[in-house]
């Protein structure tokens, strides 16, 4: 195994996961993972720069900087990447009105939208908000369309909060391309362009930068697929074994 | 186009899907589906042996066959081959104890099944209990065993009630296979252990069988997988133009 000193040659940008890397959600907002909010700081106070990269969508920018900043942590708003006001960028450019199927919390990132008579459907990790009414109302939207497009923010598998493994936004995601015969467009973790915007943001080339996550695919194959360095921590989702789906 | 006659040369047995072939199901029950109750009579009447092939696991077959009857069918539950009691012949045979997530309507089926102590999964079309709660369950199960065995009954992406096109049990087995990264056993049809048995009781060769459906995937798709005849009725789901999922 290479020191870390050569794995780590050239690095000059840090992009962190926030859940399970930071934290993990739950009860009362959720708590720190022990070393953290230490780690942030030490990075911080090093030459390297900083930035968030998450695919948490049920909260807002505003309500996700909060919380961190609730159990200790020194981030701000400008430093996050976060895939619903990716999301809202996408749907400017290209004239889309989404049926959005997400989670309250999130909701005022889409304040700016135009969400009447949908053209398309935005999924996002609704937790109880995935009933089979919500869902059934996605696909039937879907379904009206000539050219269905669905955005699915992150197609993470499953997260952990305290309590327990949560099911993500991916598997809603697999069941409404499957129910329509289509192909989401995945805004987030691991798509290529999400990773480009959080290195743009912080001035730094993907050969520079390492992304840390406990997402195997979303956050070490998506980094490495895009020519960055990455670390798998042993927090959040990590198990030993992981079986991964065939057709991620 | 090749007369009928031809095509039908040597037909001795029809299986009949049940749900948007003979009727569509909804509120009150559903409504008979214009001239099928006499085409069933008119089979019953002809030299061709008839039976009935649903994918049906959100009502027990004591409850269907009422149904269909209350409609004006002639049928029995002795002439239906449904998923439910396919699924607990396959559990006692494998010693397996499912954690259940199917629809109220369908639990009488699984009476005599030991459900403690869980040590696989079966879905059928739940509804409504397609909650977050109620798949995040399933989804914990999955994840506790050492060998996840997901078992789905049927994997029909969507179905039309009198009310519009409702999301079936397909989906929902797409996103647990996605979840666990596992693959799920089908019961019921395209499964060909499930024609297997429908032509068993109906005591013909599949090359003597035609399959009447309006399924492209699960009626017409499976039956001629397994060396049958189909036929694709335009009531139902059936739509002009089908997007076909990629990995159906």
């Amino acid at each position: 195994m290479a020191a870390w000193g050569e794995r780590l040659a050239g690095v000059r940008g840090v992009l962190l996961d926030i859940s399970g890397v930071l934290y993990d959600g739950g009860e009362g907002g959720g708590a720190a993972i022990a070393g953290s909010v230490e780690a942030v700081a030490r990075l911080k106070r090093s030459r390297l720069k900083v930035r968030f990269c998450t695919n948490e969508s049920q909260k807002s920018r505003a309500d996700l900087v909060g919380l961190l900043r609730r159990l200790g942590f020194d981030v701000s708003e400008g430093e996050v990447t976060a895939p619903a006001p990716a999301a809202c960028l996408i749907l400017k450019q290209r004239g889309l009105r989404p049926h959005l199927l997400v989670h309250d919390g999130v909701r005022s990132e889409f304040d700016q939208i135009d969400t009447s008579n949908p053209n398309c459907v935005v999924i996002a990790d609704a937790g109880e908000g995935f009933s089979y009414q919500n869902m059934n109302k996605a696909f039937q939207v879907l379904m009206e369309l000539e050219n269905p497009v669905l955005f699915s923010l992150g197609k993470g598998r499953y997260y952990k909060e305290t309590s327990g493994l949560m099911l993500d936004v991916g598997p809603y995601m697999k069941a409404l391309e499957y129910a329509c015969g289509i192909e989401a467009e995945v805004v987030g973790k691991p798509s290529p362009e999400f990773f480009k915007s959080a290195l743009q943001e912080m001035g730094v080339e993907a050969h520079e930068a390492i992304m840390i996550g406990d997402d195997i695919v979303g956050d070490v194959g998506g980094a490495q697929r895009y020519g960055m360095r990455a670390l798998q921590v042993r927090t959040g989702k990590f198990r030993e074994k992981t079986r991964l789906p065939k057709f991620s």
